[in-house]
């Protein structure tokens, strides 16, 4: 039972709230941050009286009693909800734009993060992506720059404007990566860390949560949920493949996913095509799937000499084929009557602003 | 070992490759129907003598010594190689057009089938796709009407001038469908009954083969070459999603399959969306990954009282969403510099012709 | 809906069913060669009368309306019906006893056939398996060596007086392949093939039924269901591995199925841990499964030189490995109170008796 | 390139590697907390010099230079290289022992764990599991009583003298659970969590690690690696089942995983026939496949009123059950020469001792 409490309880209020939850065998818990909702849970809530909502109703801090399943409803899309617009550096995901987030795997150096960042924006990507931190099966792999590849970040949105997504592993990285991430990345491997995206839901700032490679669609909701419920509502998702036993691509990407998601929530959606292919030279083609499941956006890996990078380089693509890869975005996004979305004038400061939502759809 | 003879080579002197086979401790076979190819195996095959190649090539019949990856060819994109264009009752599948295959899942009767064949064909579809033997999972679920199916189909092109595209599950059951069929259709279940296949192989008339559910590329390719190696060149692929662990969709649709297989193959391949789905509200965004996979054409079920189908009415979509999927279709293709295939002129016959080739790409 | 004819009943009346059921707006269809049931199909039967049944039931002809679930029953188990033991050229499958079938994925020549013959004998196993037709992936493999292969099965049983297992793969080799088998074996990918297993169900031949390598446990018992319809009890079940993501074997055993089916059907259950593990080396670890799993016996690919076979040569141990494996299976039946069966006295017939069952369970 | 580092090597002498890596364009990184390993990487490393292992042989400091591979083998298992034991409490997992851990998936109430703790350690299990933080795929679900259920499962142990393994979900918890755990558990969601591996990497108390539900045999041992690289040699690893397509198990037991693990790595191995199954009745047969796979011991789920549990209900066994499985365990481990470890005499201390190792396998 998941009980909405009036904000003008007091705590004397409260506290008969929870004498009752003891007195019927209830254990109450907060949900997320938010002190107007109280979880009650417990061996008799499965079996629960039917007199119990009643009970609680008459209590005078409780102004409603929801069931689970309407507390499910942060990521749903509902009547007269409007389309989450998430913004990030001053560039807005979801609605009807359309964005090109793009970047290497990994930072590397200097050099070439600067080179591949003044590519990608020539070409017409709007954020940089890149990880300094990167998760990776075996503990004698490159593991990313960490600290120093998060500074090369930041010099390079000072330089292009660009804003930048990176990805965070550890809880106890959440602040320091946010001090230069304007969207922190949920990587495939850490949807489930449900101690991270608790920690990211008491941020204020975008988070971009791949889906699981074995996740189904209602686990990468309900990993959503623990953002959502924290507070933040900027959560946009990414499909980027599950695993299956073909060979021919590294993942399958599951375009019936995102056409499923796009009906059933109101959270921006991106594709993620060079993880589901693991091949460059399939990459344009997958990324032309996004308007099949009505997506909002690519996720792109891009790299100026992709045979010599330290991880993923089969599956980046380069600058030019990243130019017709935004071209033909562009195309296809005006066949529908979206729009591709441009950077924005001035430099994007790190601080982002609240979401906003689009007209209702 | 794999041996090309000369057409020109008399029987006597094929008696001596046989005869050179035999002493060499192979079995020679023949592959399909060709009688320029003849395989050698056995015990002996697999370690092979160094000097056997020559051997045979000293042979007045052997034109060339072939290796097994060469036989596989057939299916193979190769340099200066057209890409195959299928023809069907006037209909061209493959190169630079894209078609529109659709109808019920089944013929279930008679006013019914004709309803959605003057249906499909107004909008826009170029062949009529039907079931009269049905593979059901079950031995009680209705396995179509059979034989008077058949006739209903062949009462259907002759009003509509719709070429007929109808399920062949049988190897005896080939030479009765192709009666009315201008394209065997091979389903997924069916990819790898190689009877059939080989049957298939013997005729002169398409074969639309499915990508059976759990199969990879590799195996509906070596499917594709069953038929082919028999001398029936007219083969086109088709991708309808394959089994995964989540439950949104009832398959997962393969586009990285199909971007291979672009790539790979110059058979032309369709996309099916409505078994991908499963689901009539997402088949018209399933049917916008076409054009990301760089296929052909669509094939799609469509019901006009979808609610009473016999079979997989869930995901059949009505005429008025087929006129929608139809319109996007050749949006998308424009885009592509390609066209949507309108129906010929003039009453199709059933027989078709020899498959065309386009320009080498 | 399905009703059950009284064996009485005349044509007259039976007649007055059909009239009936076409009044109604069903099609009327046989059950496989089943005389007592008759399968009422049609738009209307999905709504259905509420007082259908009851009309039925007013005729004379009719004696009990059971529903689709009711007609599944066949490989059901239920209260007061006995397990099936299956008997095979002598050989007991079912039951409290554990069978081991062995021998070599195809039969390749008549030395090699007979010294693996003797040797699965001497081993202790009571039934040799070998496929004299291959379903090969592609067309320039091995595929067997057809009737010269049947008739060195034949060769083998009568100097051995091993009963013989082999693959059957097209409907129209039923009679052929039966002159030889004591049990026909419908391979992983003619589990769907329903016209094969609607042929195979007009026999009286016993069936070896393996698991599709993505077929879910209700498929296979939906193919099950195939055979027992057309009246052809002597139906075995056996699971072979399906496949998945990982690669250090060639397939999953599924274990949790086997145990799944062992509480859910009457018919008797394999273990073929050869296919399942793809690699020799792990063949005896899966053979002790079975227990596990609770089922009846082995299905296991034996090569006296396993690195000279055609065809899975990386999967077929060899006779000493099978001694082992039949020992550690006894004494593991043993454990269970269960008893390893023994190759019967006396030379077996190619006639198969009656399907016997044991106690109820 | 990984050298191994001389420990009587100065810091000047360390210097000059480091100076050398610089020069030739490594970048060199520590491996865990190992100061004898210095793993070099870099774009220069991919390419190599040939003569670059040399180079670093010739100064002072340098021992061996390893390559990637050879770094890989502290999972691996080598000639001469004992199994490793793994002391949990007094028990040991690994060898010819074979363990029973059972207990609650959640810890739920006092009453109800120390009457289950009784239960499971009078049935023969030697260590109790229970989990006071819980990953759910829902932030509304129960999460587990966090400190107060560490509590309970301490005076669990004070009791009945079983060692307690329980679940680490956070890399911030690590500490706090560790004051009670004797063994900490890391679960399939978490098997990717690389912070949270590298933290108990530095503890020097045992680990079990679950596999991820779609991870690769590889990528577990890469997992177990990250632990054991950090200088923490006491993983004992864990199959739980895999994801598929069929719904009658919720999971599919990799028994085919296991045996090849017990071929290629020296760690000790468990099964958890709970998660595999999902169904209580599936348990006692999927328990029976721990020595089909060699393993050396079960992980079980146990409630002693199933239908009230908070969490995963639906697979725990009663009591009586876990009694049956113990039997059962035992007379199979006998059949092998093994034995079923019995509780220690004496309380346990939660200070567990170093690893011991078996003799050579």
């Amino acid at each position: 039972m998941l009980l909405r409490l009036r904000s003008s309880a007091s705590l004397a209020e409260l506290e008969a709230v929870r004498a009752l939850a003891r007195e019927l065998g209830y254990r109450a818990r907060s949900v997320g941050e938010r002190l107007d909702l109280l979880q009650l849970e417990g061996s008799d809530a499965l079996v629960g009286g039917p007199d119990h909502p009643a009970r609680f109703l008459d209590l005078s801090a409780v102004a409603e009693v929801l069931d689970r399943g309407a507390a499910r409803e942060l990521w749903q899309r509902a009547p007269g909800r409007a389309a989450t617009v998430v913004e990030v550096a001053g560039v807005p995901i979801g609605g009807d734009g359309v964005v090109i987030i793009a970047g290497p795997c990994a930072v590397e150096d200097r050099e070439r993060l600067l080179e591949v960042a003044r590519g990608v924006r020539a070409a017409g990507a709007v954020l940089l992506r890149g990880g300094a931190y990167k998760p990776r099966s075996s503990p004698y792999s490159f593991q990313g720059l960490g600290e120093p590849g998060l500074a090369l970040l930041a010099e390079a949105r000072a330089e292009t404007g660009l804003g930048i997504v990176t990805e965070v592993l550890d809880p106890r990285d959440v602040e320091r990566v946010g001090l230069v991430a304007d969207m922190y990345q949920v990587g495939a491997r850490s949807m489930a860390n449900f101690a991270l995206l608790t920690e990211l839901g008491r941020t204020q700032k975008p988070v971009l949560l791949k889906r699981g490679f074995a996740a189904t669609v209602e686990e990468l909701l309900g990993a959503a949920e623990y953002i959502l419920a924290g507070g933040n509502e900027q959560v946009v998702l990414c499909e980027r493949g599950v695993r299956s036993f073909d060979r021919v691509t590294r993942n399958l990407l599951d375009v019936g996913a995102i056409a499923h998601l796009a009906g059933a929530t109101h959270l921006p959606i991106l594709v993620d095509p060079s993880h589901a292919a693991g091949r460059a030279d399939l990459v344009p083609r997958l990324a032309r799937a996004r308007p099949a499941a009505g997506a909002h956006g690519l996720v792109i890996e891009v790299h100026t000499a992709p045979e010599e990078a330290h991880s993923d380089g089969r599956q980046a693509i380069d600058l030019a084929t990243l130019q017709q890869v935004v071209d033909d975005a562009r195309a296809l996004a005006e066949l529908d009557g979206r729009v591709l979305v441009t950077r924005p004038t001035g430099h994007s400061s790190a601080h982002t602003r609240a979401p906003k939502r689009s007209c209702p759809s």
